[in-house]
């Protein structure tokens, strides 16, 4: 397999574990260093403990559904449906790899629904 | 060049011509059927003519410049940002080609700053 393959399997590992709560098999995916950040609150999680500890106690009942992945070399790109109740949110994460295909980056993104600034009503359709 | 990298080039382009809004070369990397989407706020826009008036009439002093992009097949994704004045914003798009290596839709996610819950203080560092 190609690095990019193998970054792209350790993705999509790291997101199935992740639905599941299996912490163990999420670990498995990640650079002993990893770096986690979230720029819309510019936190950062460094190291493997650390970010398996951020996710185990992360709350919530959220389940996770892949809509599209993207990969190229040693980046990967996910945009995920994130189930918590009534609606679904919307995540998108970008990867980046180790030598070993193992992430060693995370930076996800969680844009939120707001109401769409007047003026552009004939522009567009509302689904 | 593959269909990968014609489209890749297309969203360069795409990019490189909506910062000195170039309306013209950035109608050209455009499918006439092109299709764009905000899931936050649930718009869409149909059609080449209809999604160039609403670039051309956006409003503010924007200029972008792309962080990450990565580009798979039919798929391209790219991480901007947007310097509006004071800070800068991020915007992740994800684009698929048509048959020509145009641009046959755009989903657009605007993610805003937001305070991070408590609790996680232990793990995180702001940057």
């Amino acid at each position: 397999m190609t690095s990019s393959t193998v970054l792209r399997k350790a993705v999509e590992t790291y997101w199935a574990a992740a639905d599941v709560r299996d912490w163990e098999t999420f670990g498995t995916t990640l650079s002993d260093d990893v770096v986690y950040e979230l720029p819309q609150t510019r936190e950062r999680i460094r190291g493997r403990e650390r970010y398996l500890q951020f996710n185990r106690e992360y709350p919530g009942d959220w389940r996770v559904r892949i809509e599209r992945i993207v990969s190229e070399g040693d980046q990967v790109v996910t945009w995920l449906l994130v189930e918590t109740g009534v609606e679904a949110a919307h995540a998108v994460s970008f990867f980046t790899g180790d030598a070993e295909g193992r992430i060693a980056a995370v930076t996800d993104f969680w844009p939120e629904p707001y109401e769409p600034p007047a003026g552009r009503e004939q522009l567009v359709e509302r689904y």
